[in-house]
């Protein structure tokens, strides 16, 4: 946001608004309970997941897209629900200029520049023409659910060359518990909105990373339960998101 | 909040509003950030404390006490500022009459009862004349400021016998990691006003509890940064409550 650190006040522009939280998605709580016409209220930009697991989401410009596990793209309507996701008013606080990028490690750590506030939450806009985007999508799940590391075990993995498009990123802190997952989570879609999901590596020449710092944060709580247990939350994280 | 199930739209009555994070407040981010007209403006009841960690915050009816480390009660400006706290539109959602209780645990056994999504968070009042309190403050810390582990080293413990008050209380869920408390967290204050501390222990024979359920949760983080290092959460955590 562009307020200045005086300016406690929680306007929409400041703040990330979460639906659910990390450890409900981790024990099986699929079903989705907002819209994306109430989403799009919240924000223009984010990430997240569908009724039913149903493949990766990410809001760009505020339009919603699912990528499917099949690799297929489609805009869904405002009438679907999420189970989980995170979006904002996007604000170019920072923009930086990315080079000779050969792994997402080497790209987390060029980011980790410009995170000065540890304690903050980070939403990054990468556009760019890529070398290698490594991404993957989930499929649909049926009731009763498995618990998220199961769901994971039949993802898809897809791998694209030379491929225009944006990563939609977010930076939580550590203190964020079971509430959303610490570090970096990106979701990538080709500039012709035919291809995405959520991002397990990308190599780069060139890049232009925008950033948002946001000083608020808006969570929603589901009001349906979990049908699994999530025993090792911090195993079980790392078990969805590599 | 007296919401149904289906409307998950953010209104005020339904979120709990949050200063700063327990991670922080932990690791000895004392400086207040947020003036108590703004605080007002997000609820009515709640708990917390002050710049320099000066005292025990109770905020009941709207207006804000402070419990100093020498006993003393005094109602504060509202030009004052919190490094901490949790507020929330109070709505009773659910009554209950309490009996025999004679102690702090078997209180919160009692109020489990009532707790029946444990992703959501709950927000307690509870009146009465209680057979025993016991109760802490705080006092004002000077910078380099402490972690709070060593800050409450130097608390005062109050005793007090056959005392009619209002406990005020915050329930948090096991997800909530270094945002805030998981569990029980009670702040007391006299009906004269005069009395009062963050609850170390209680016994009374009767009382009325009121309990406010919100599926919203909405934070601000503190723009100033930590003095000390918190190495481990959850037993920092346990120093500060008990
Ligand atoms: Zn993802
Ligand atoms: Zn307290």
């Amino acid at each position: 946001s562009n307020s200045t650190k005086n300016d406690v006040t929680a306007s929409k522009e400041e703040t990330l608004f979460q639906v659910s939280t990390i450890n409900s998605l981790l024990a099986g709580n699929y079903d989705g309970f907002m819209t994306f016409s109430e989403l799009k209220r919240h924000g223009n930009v984010g990430i997240g997941t569908f009724n039913a697991l149903d493949g990766e989401l990410i809001m760009i410009d505020n339009k919603v897209y699912k990528i499917e596990s099949s690799g297929a793209v489609v805009e869904v309507p405002d009438s679907d629900k999420t189970p989980f996701a995170a979006v904002t008013y996007f604000d170019q606080d920072v923009t930086k200029s990315l080079s000779n990028v050969a792994s997402l490690d080497m790209l987390e750590q060029e980011l980790d520049q410009l995170i000065e506030d540890k304690n903050s939450f980070y939403i990054f806009r990468i556009d760019g023409t890529f070398n290698t985007i490594k991404a993957r999508s989930v499929p649909r799940q049926e009731k009763p659910y498995p618990v998220l590391s199961e769901a994971v075990k039949n993802q898809t993995v897809f791998n694209y060359d030379n491929i225009s498009g944006t990563l939609i990123g977010l930076w939580c802190p550590e203190y964020i518990g079971g509430v959303n997952v610490p570090g970096y989570h990106f979701h990538f879609i080709s500039d012709d909105r035919s291809k995405g999901g959520h991002l397990l590596d990308v190599r780069f020449d060139d890049a232009k990373a925008f950033m948002d710092v946001t000083d608020g944060f808006n969570m929603i709580i589901s009001p349906t339960n979990s049908d699994g247990v999530v025993n090792d939350l911090n195993s079980e994280i790392d078990a969805v998101e590599k």
